[in-house]
């Protein structure tokens, strides 16, 4: 089903990943219908519709879809019931699948290990006993990891040596878990990625990440690392989406690796199957953003061309940082963007900034060769 | 008054500029709340507040102001007894003089003769005596327009040999009416110029536009005219952007013609107060668009650079040309922008695309120098 122009988008949650759908789909003639059980978020301030509601209240859910002509998502623990209650009413992009699988570490990694792709070792975890097998099998440093709900490095635990596993199982509050052995990367990337309804794939090009505790700190455009590895990136994240029969933005993040060989590993870390804050850089960068992509995938449109305009550096605002806004502004080379959120809590991404830098003369490197 | 991100824009009127002017405010982290008659207009969708009120309604009027933190407006129409009673309440950017004084063509050209600039020869006209005394002065081809209220070529008529001068002037509908001597010339340009309110002045690069029917139909930047040309015509921007203690971004529509002397004269065609069409391509094809420019001028904040990012085309979507829009989709090197207008009428601006090309490296024509 491809829509047309004065369609209405239904998106779950209303924070700023939502709110720059929304705009996204406004610049496209769409409308936004926005679903968020928060009484004022991001996304609300340009949406032209919003339900507030709890993601169980059937009643909301369905009279949401039936304003809506499409839905979509813009957090990935958004509960499958939820999503099921609207596919009977509603196209939902990406679907229930793509969402069910990458809401659990333990069937992402399955599934991405029964595809051939390599992740870090891992063992499911059960109880303490579990946590010291697995700890014998997968050694020391190694992560355990709640199955669900992580982000941002919540619901995490590094494992060291001397560390008491008992009181590190215990502090995950006793949910599910995964033990991971430890990569030792020399770079974080991501591909964000899109898949039309007619099959089409487009890639942005890989992004260098670096985060600080655990949080998105920077992305630099394109990855220091080889042609070849980027390549391989691009094609990893096109077998995810084809696998999955996925409609949408997915992002895919990785840890590039020096093997025994001396070229360069790839090993998926995990998979977000919505639009990504390291394909922030693209609203500014590139000639279609990782927003309207996901936004023409979902309501059956070509997907755009992901030409960049440049290098690029995205820098999180995060917490205090938004303090800092006159200085940025002030900056003529850096594009400021705000989400709107009145209350400045620490670790609360804030904003963004983006700064465009000319294509650099020199070959070092790779992965700086232009426009895919 | 500098306002913080949070602020809310106030906004009269809710077409497609105040739709914009409200998505480059929510980018920069601020609210935007229209105030227009209709119940259904292109800027209420991305707004975070409107309301529906007539121009006249001093209560409606009144509670807008209190709930916003400065106010502004997208068309010039406006009336300006609105703006006087506002303007007890909140500032109003860029204020009534600049509206009063544009509203009116008469009193625009006198203001800007009076600056010493130069706007085609004119002489108001009261009656149909007065027309035939005005065209004895001015010749033909002239031009008969009505003072007040015209836009996209509506309140005029061309009078030519033979034209009959009564039924002209009836045809106007008895409205003040001003004659205008006919200008032979090259290329029509404008400059979107802006000034903060610590008085920075920041122009974009000079653009040239070609309208049919009197309907703006494609813009090109940077102009094909002499570098002292596109030089001037910034002078001539800033000189009125000063003169009138202007806040906000403006729009000079002018001439190019030959002189005598074979250099490139300009005469000054009309001012539009606002945002403007012949600027669209900055949200595309320049560091800052024009819509975050003149929000950024009315919050207070630092203008930003318009440094253009390649040389430029914008076409609008008029009419029932919003019907290619799937064919636009498909152009990897074509952005498209829709209102979300949902009625489709002859001559009405549904949306407009804007394709940048590489800066061309011949020297030609001059003007496309690169980024001011």
């Amino acid at each position: 089903m491809i829509l047309a122009p004065g369609a209405t988008i239904g998106i779950l949650g209303a924070g700023q990943l939502g709110r720059m759908l929304a705009m996204a789909a406004a610049r496209l003639g769409l409308r936004s219908h926005v679903f968020a059980p928060e009484t004022e978020a991001p996304a609300f301030d340009v949406a032209s519709a919003k339900t507030i509601a709890a993601y169980e209240d059937e009643t909301a859910l369905a009279a949401f879809a039936e304003a809506v002509d499409v839905i979509t998502y813009e957090f990935e623990n958004v509960p499958t019931p939820c999503v099921d209650f609207l596919s009977t009413f509603q196209p939902v992009r990406p679907g229930a699948r793509a969402l069910s699988l990458t809401q659990d570490r333990l069937t992402e990694k399955s599934f991405l290990n029964d595809l051939g792709l390599r992740t870090a070792p891992f063992m499911a975890v059960e109880d303490a006993g579990g946590l010291v097998r697995a700890v014998g099998s997968l050694g020391r440093p190694s992560i355990l990891k709640t199955r669900r709900f992580g982000y941002d490095g919540k619901g995490q635990a590094l494992i060291r040596e001397g560390s008491n596993l008992s009181a590190l199982h215990r502090g995950l509050g006793g949910a599910p878990t995964i033990l991971e052995g430890f990569i030792n990367f020399e770079r974080e990337v991501s591909v964000i990625a899109a898949r039309g309804l007619d099959g089409a794939f487009a890639a942005f090009d890989i992004c260098e990440n670096e985060h600080e505790r655990h949080i998105l700190a920077q992305t630099r455009v394109p990855a220091a690392i080889a042609p070849a590895t980027a390549a391989a990136a691009v094609s990893i994240a096109r077998q995810i989406l084809e696998a999955l029969d996925y409609v949408g933005v997915l992002a895919v993040e990785m840890f590039v690796t020096r093997e025994a060989d001396g070229l360069e590993g790839l090993v998926i870390n995990e998979l977000a199957p919505r639009v990504h804050n390291s394909g922030h850089w693209t609203i500014d960068g590139a000639q279609t953003s990782q927003f309207e992509q996901h936004i023409r995938a979902i309501v059956g449109w070509p997907l755009g061309a992901t030409t960049r305009r440049g290098r690029i550096e995205m820098h999180n605002i995060i917490g205090e940082e938004a303090a800092g806004w006159r200085e940025v502004l002030s900056q003529p080379d850096l594009s400021l963007h705000l989400y709107g959120k009145m209350e400045v809590r620490p670790g609360r991404k804030m904003g963004h900034v983006t700064r465009i830098l000319p294509e650099s003369g020199s070959g070092s490197g790779g992965g700086g060769s232009g426009p895919v």
